[in-house]
């Protein structure tokens, strides 16, 4: 059984989307579709796992607590240190921004 | 620090090639790229892990030891269960396939 990370889409889009494709031990793989969401200024992820990080579609950036921006288009990845602080700066408003994100210990 | 799953390329490509993006205790990510490479028709993966694999761009097949088999374009994921016996039965001969894999327990 396949299915397509492009497809099953949702029509509104509120909030950020997650899809969990892989949940097993310690091992999530998910999906995220943005639509130019953000964090909110005060909303660091502070994660208590290492996440990697892929655009597959549209243009993010993150930007850390650090003062660190990220700027991400298709293909571009990113590894990010658990516990370091990190948030959604921008994803572009006009298409939808398909991320791939696997967080591991 | 950011790379690109469609750069860095190898520019001749006798085997499939294989970047391990994440290893991290039970948890491997890795980026492989397949130029109409097939897998030996003896040759199954009998992997000790689950995997969990995307086709980012270009075509594969994967068959199954049980006769399935499952084609995959750009955005279409699969879950092989560990030791459930499978090969690359073929990929595209005109461009690159990029498969993104997570290998965990």
């Amino acid at each position: 059984m396949t299915a397509n990370l492009f497809e099953n889409l949702p029509a509104q889009l509120p909030d950020e989307w997650f899809d969990a494709l892989v949940e097993a031990g310690n091992v999530t793989v998910e999906r995220i579709v943005s639509r130019g969401h953000a964090s909110p200024a005060s909303g660091w992820y502070d994660e208590p796992r290492n996440e990697w990080v892929v655009v597959l579609r549209g243009r993010g950036v993150v930007a850390f607590e650090d003062g660190e921006e990220v700027s991400l288009g298709p293909g571009d990845h990113l590894s990010i240190a658990a516990h370091r602080r990190h948030r959604v700066a921008w994803t572009a408003p006009d298409e939808d921004t398909i991320w791939l994100a696997v967080h591991y210990d």
